[in-house]
């Protein structure tokens, strides 16, 4: 029997880096989890997870045949095969990870940031097969968000293109956390709604079950319940981060006039509680010519998966072109 | 001798519609002007276009070879060759103007808007040449735009992205045209700065020559006369515009990550009046990545020809292709 042609998919995060061996159906074949470890510096890390993809694919080699590696990283530059000063990791500088990863593994490398790896992920695999023109946005601790045009994810000059969270909703809005105020992703992500319902416990004299969470331990997920349990700050705190988003999406149709717009990460798992005020403010906030044409969908990628599938595809998306 | 090759720019206007057979290099070999008559309905002015062309294709057949026809027109639509429910035209509906000049000339045809267009002057023969990555922005009645990523220009799913000009600055603003309140362009056009200058002169108390001007007569020139020779409002206005302008391309640079931003239009002729407040705002307000990287530039067409020379650019850009 021939065997099965799997792609790596990696997602390296903060504490854990995961990884997944995903063939062209999204099927994923063999997947584990190392510690990140970033204080040990970027050579210590990629030692270990040139090792541990080598492992990956002798366990498999009967079954499995690896043509590519795919990596999502904070800060990552398509471009240039980097990761530039990532926050969470606390790498200082340019980490040329491709390169350093090509001496052990003679492979096609490609590196992106989540969020990008993310819209090929439902390209490849998700809500989004079949499109050529769609926007995802991920709604986690900040927005991060990847553009697809033609078929194509929109890169731009410097291969950072794609930075909806760091719109303006407000130029004396709320402080974010690079330095200017007013970001989208101060308002529209799992962070941000906890802001909102700081504000509202603060303006409004309701009473509330959020009255009772001590702000540090407020969590997207517990303003989600509270709402279903129709706690009214709650519910306002939706409507507020649905009408602001739904705002800058109808900005975002106007750009790139997208077949769907695709909301994933923590606070979409909120599902009608934010699907719903947002659909209706940005297409109360659209351009006439574009009412009614563009989808709020959620993600199609299997929990737990994503960030796997989405790096997998990056580099499964290449493939046909070299 | 070999034959030059030369594509047909049309500009379809209210008033006028304007004609030039345009080479790889830019060159108008021959250009002439027709009056639009819009009135006489889409059949009899395609007749007449239509014919114009065959006149201007015999005329210099001893030198010029037609090859392909590229036309920029008001609601085109790139995808379907129409035009749709145009509005300074009064056609209802949508018109398959691609197809209707087709049944007499048998030659690639293309449309799009007239910001498309302009986007694709500036790629093929003007300040745009060798990018890949970059922004055009019309400053006319309204504010267009003509979005490159990539190469390619962004159509979207519905052939009808890159309406930057109708992205909101301010949810209660100013009344549109489009029907919505705050749209960019109802702040940052020839037609926006006018609306400027008569709300400062309502809310300032200085002395202005602009208050010697009936409103219905104040255009973006006058405006900019009055800057130059000092006039304090006139350069407020300069200053609210670049100041609005700037926060939303700093938006724009967010999205796409361009090389460079163009400005193109009678209000970019007011030079430094607008390109320096625009400047300065859009780096104050970009985020830190992109900050310092993105060129903002004056149209590369020579003044008179620019409408043709776009829509000759969208042929040109095809034909390739073909």
């Amino acid at each position: 029997m021939a065997k099965q042609e799997v792609t790596a998919g990696v997602d390296i995060g903060g504490t854990n880096t995961v990884l997944g061996l995903v063939d062209r159906e999204g099927r994923v074949h063999l997947d584990l989890s190392i510690p990140t470890h970033a204080h040990e510096g970027p050579e210590t890390f990629v030692a270990r997870l040139a090792k541990t993809i080598a492992e990956m694919a002798k366990q498999t080699t009967a079954t499995c045949d690896l043509k590519g590696i795919g990596i999502g990283a904070p800060n990552a530059n398509y471009y240039r095969g980097t990761v530039e000063s990532p926050p969470n990791l606390g790498w200082k500088g340019v980490v040329n990870l491709v390169e350093m990863i090509r001496r052990t593994h003679h492979l096609p490398i490609a590196i992106t940031n989540d969020a990008n790896a993310a819209a090929l992920g439902e390209m490849i695999f998700g809500a989004a097969k079949g499109m050529k023109d769609f926007i995802v946005i991920t709604l986690g601790t900040g927005l991060g968000s990847g553009i697809v045009c033609n078929g194509s994810l929109v890169y731009g000059a410097d291969g950072f293109a794609g930075e909806i969270g760091h719109t303006i909703v407000d130029p004396d809005g709320r402080q974010c956390g690079c330095g200017r105020k007013g970001c989208l992703e101060t308002y529209a992500s799992a962070t941000g709604i906890c802001r909102t319902v700081s504000e509202l416990l603060c303006e409004e004299r309701n009473e509330s079950v959020l009255r009772e969470i001590r702000p540090s331990e407020l969590t997207a997920k517990t303003i989600a319940e509270a709402a279903r349990n129709g706690d009214a700050v709650a519910r306002q705190a939706f409507e507020f981060t649905g009408r602001v988003l739904g705002l800058k999406l109808a900005d975002s149709v106007a750009y790139t006039s997208p077949e769907a717009i695709i909301l994933f990460g923590g606070l979409a798992q909120a599902g009608e509680l934010i699907f719903e005020p947002t659909k209706r403010h940005m297409e109360e906030s659209m351009l006439n010519i574009f009412r009614g044409k563009v989808r709020l969908l959620p993600s199609g990628l299997k929990e737990g998966n994503t960030a796997v599938l989405g790096a997998s595809a990056l580099i499964w998306n290449e493939l046909p072109k070299r």
